[in-house]
């Protein structure tokens, strides 16, 4: 039996999608327990599993606008802490909240701490590709700035995921950079791609290009975590612009384009659900002694239960012990 | 009279895509003269403009996989090499290329040369959001590594722009960041928000976010070039993965999603327009003493017509005189 701990209060539609999520969670997958942390009445609304499922009530909450580090000391009773301090006292072995990313960056750094051997933590997520399946990226954004050093424990970190999670044999690691040519980029670009170069644990295929990016040219995109968020952000907000573009196009094409988009809606759906997100389950802040998962603040009970799938996964594959192991050996002696 | 030099060698499609697109802009506009640099014969095989038009003849072309610095070293008689060297010599005020980028750059600061009190040109370009309007953004990727200074003088390069060549007063500059608050980013951006916030001369409207850009939350983007080139090549290469996406969910739909598709056709082209980028003309390589201006290499007759118009529009209101006496003022006693 895996326990995970879920912050029930944090995200846009929470408690309500949170605790869905549990409910289809605990109905599909009968190895899992999961501690609810948060309001107990508000949880007890909506909760229908009758087992494998505690609650832990508490009435504090981190909100989206409270500065993390400020929230993560003041607030130590709040549910996201809570989950992660259950992580932390061995009553756990993952936490999953869709709460304040900071906050849960901060909960993971400062309650459920580093991998000995990492530096600092990355932000990953599985993005969708147009063949229907994915990759992952990081640094998402949980640094602002970004060593050479920490792109090449990102690279080592983002193989490992990639092969005990989504199953690819020798994931090809791939350099976000301004060109595919060895000699492109920053200074920092071209000390990575040096490190990479030599590093003999990883499948490094070199340079690749934003463009491509959901031509699936690569199984894990490594970047600095200022670039990947930008990027990131970037990819939502084309494909949110282009799906407004289309419908305020079929709004203004009269009769015509309204019988075209009904004749067509089921392919516009699939292609929607092609970029939907949430079926790729959270983000994971990779480099923890445990799995830390963020569900995107807007998630909805389909997105939680694909995110507590996830983490089930990471568990039976013992992907967090593999990424211990891997630095505990010769790298450890390296810092 | 306005004489602008054209390479006619450079790009994908030429000289025939470059030399239609003249034949349009001589018929359209009366006030402007070109010298075409290329190879005679090929140049009139296409040529039907009779006036205005002089072509300068040379065999050396420099391609697309030419190391910019050393082609522009060897190559002194290529095309676009000749063009940017009429510009230093006055007998043209601008140059249009479709060729090599880098090599580009490199004629614009060794043959055309910066505007006293400009460190590093950038490259700027406008893009198209969901109103249908656009916006600027630089640098898109002229340097691998910028400091706090140039996007300072970025941030006047592109409001002066904005104002004098599409008329929008009092331009709305925003820095791109990983969040809209005045506190986040890396050292780089914090040390630009607080310059930005000092400069009397422009509009800043402070950090943007790259989730809304297509919604033209402002008229000039600041960024560094690597970050520039990696969200321009995101929005281009998720705007082309969903038109392919979305292909195919037509022919994978079966008679319906194709009897829809055929209705919905002139919606579909009017989204397919609204996002090319052919309408808004060419890169500026601005901080230049002339106009140098960088079409995209798979340009077609179309896209170089455009350009030339930009071109005339920034000849015609003086947006580089404009610079050159906004950075000769008590600014250049700075540095």
């Amino acid at each position: 039996m895996r326990t995970i701990a879920i912050d029930a209060m944090g995200g846009d539609h929470a408690p309500k999608a949170i605790v869905e999520g549990v409910n289809q969670a605990i109905a599909e997958f009968s190895d899992i327990e999961i501690k609810l942390y948060g309001d107990e009445a508000k949880i007890k609304e909506y909760l229908i599993a009758k087992e494998r499922v505690t609650i832990v009530h508490t009435e504090e909450k981190i909100n989206s606008d409270d500065e993390p580090v400020q929230a993560i000391r003041k607030k130590k009773q709040a549910s996201m802490i809570l989950g992660a301090q259950a992580v932390k006292d061995g009553e756990a072995e993952a936490v999953i909240s869709a709460g304040n990313t900071g906050a849960l960056l901060a909960a993971g750094l400062f309650v459920v701490g580093r991998i000995k051997g990492i530096d600092r933590p990355a932000l990953m997520s599985s993005l969708p590709t147009i063949d229907g399946k994915n990759f992952e990226m990081l640094d998402l954004g949980a640094n602002a700035e970004n060593t050479a050093h920490h792109l090449h424990q990102y690279a080592i970190l983002g193989s490992f995921y990639a092969e005990a999670v989504n199953g690819v044999k020798q994931p090809r690691v791939g350099l976000l950079n301004n060109g595919t040519e060895a000699t492109k980029g920053d200074p920092l670009r071209k000390e990575v791609f040096e490190l990479l170069s030599n590093e003999s644990t990883i499948n490094f295929i070199g340079n690749i290009e934003a463009r491509e990016l959901l031509n699936r040219v690569a199984d894990v995109v490594v970047t600095d975590g200022f670039t990947g968020n930008a990027v990131l952000k970037t990819i939502e907000g084309t494909g949110l612009s282009i799906f407004k573009a289309l419908k305020k196009a079929i709004q203004d094409g009269g009769l015509k384009a309204k019988a075209g988009a009904y004749l067509m809606k089921d392919s516009l759906y699939g292609m929607r659900d092609m970029m939907d997100y949430s079926s790729a389950g959270g983000a994971v802040l990779i480099g923890l002694q445990a799995p830390v998962v963020k569900c995107h603040g807007s998630s909805q009970a389909d997105s939680v239960y694909y995110t507590i799938k996830q983490v089930r996964t990471m568990l039976e594959n013992q992907v967090v012990d593999k990424i211990v192991n891997e630095f505990s050996k010769e790298r450890g002696q390296n810092e």
